[in-house]
């Protein structure tokens, strides 16, 4: 089958994040924890561009998509009020496991501040192990990036 | 009837809390909003003394007890790593509606650092309002401090 | 002196927010220590746009804000992925402190889901009070509304 | 060198968890970022343990550990007011870098949950990297455990 690379198809979502004061610690910069959130905000808004909303996955589907692994490389660190941008690629799509990656820069000097990646099963209702329907597959697929 | 005060019950219950990491913000003090989630603790740990385990409610009877007010003065800032206590005393348990309020005090040195107070109301199965079970209303009315 | 009202200076800065999935809780509501979080970004938009970046006045003059008094009235809850308007207006400028009220409202039914206050003392470096400077005054006071 | 195994050091630290009502989530499951908060509880007390108090090491020597990596695999959800212990090891002390690693099991029925890591620069006064203070690196060494 054809890759999404083969396919043309390279998709990255970008979303921007202000830092939040709650968000620094007395260190003065940003909490590492406080990262695998501004993952989340991206990978929901590229779901969201894909015609994929999670909240109504959720809601209406009873598919969540509970993260199973997560890393991150943490090379230089925000600041508070800093505005940053979060680059999502959707790498892998799977019969019921899903893999993104993230980059999050500082807009000012485009500085690359952390690397990282979230891998998700797909669980149905009662959070049971499921198979992904196939028009979320279909649509997961249209946004898949190489890696 | 007989207040609390009148009865001679003055509970007050103290929940050891540690200041974590995250907690602290670039001032290098706790940020203001995490005092409410102490409060929690120690509302938790009143509720569990009287056998009336918060989890258990929610899960077992579908009862919650969702804040519809909530308000803290600030008098001196925590910091990381310290130990306080959470002072809390149950001031009202009305049919539908109960009130909570609370004293954080650091160990080391006792000084009072925040006060404040929660209200809540009591909601069934599908966030509704509802009456307080009466077992469940005795169970806290025993433990009803006088203000 | 002429307050804000008589001025005809009613100034209020509505700020976008989308409620993240981590600020949910288990009930599948807002948590409610997040408001204060919202509060506070809807403080900081309300100062950048009086020309009084707040972490510009921490970095640059030491100057800064804590809380020293908050409280909310939570009338419905909000839900994952909405969206929000804080609503925030200066109602006070003192010598040493400052009062601002916020309501926050769900932008699509419009309802009032939460409204709520902080007020402030004014700290200077070391974190010992001090009075505003005068130039930092009268931006705000530019921006104060009438209650 | 003798590694710490060959020494007969295999240290473990364990450390009390119980789950916080704002760390679950609308699916009602710990959200995932907040393990790594935990994971901090577990460094902290492993270090308390080898009389390296951490917020000592900021304070007094001026010497921090920022997170440089970090990862985790989510095994199984914890639940809202479950008792965890989070298990710690301290597997490479070297001249300006640390890394530890996590098993978070429940209590109940001695499930692991998550397992992970966390690795660190030590950076000195200022952010700038530093070798670590040789007193401080042979209390670590003492508490250092096999892979």
């Amino acid at each position: 089958m054809a890759t999404a690379a083969e396919k043309g198809i390279v998709r990255e979502t970008r979303t921007s994040v202000r830092v939040r004061y709650p968000e620094t610690d007395r260190m003065g910069v940003v909490y590492h924890a406080h990262y695998l959130v501004w993952f989340e905000l991206g990978r929901t808004e590229l779901m969201r561009g894909l015609g994929a909303t999670y909240g109504k996955l959720e809601d209406e589907l009873g598919i969540a998509f509970p993260v199973i692994s997560a890393g991150a490389r943490y090379r230089s660190p925000a600041r508070y009020d800093e505005l940053l941008t979060v680059h999502t690629r959707l790498v892998e799509v799977g019969r019921a496991r899903v893999r993104f990656e993230y980059r999050i820069l500082r807009d000012e000097d485009e500085r690359l501040l952390v690397e990282g990646f979230t891998e998700h099963a797909t669980v149905g209702p009662g959070g049971r192990p499921t198979r992904m329907p196939e028009n979320l597959r279909r649509k997961l697929e249209a946004g898949e990036a190489c890696r």
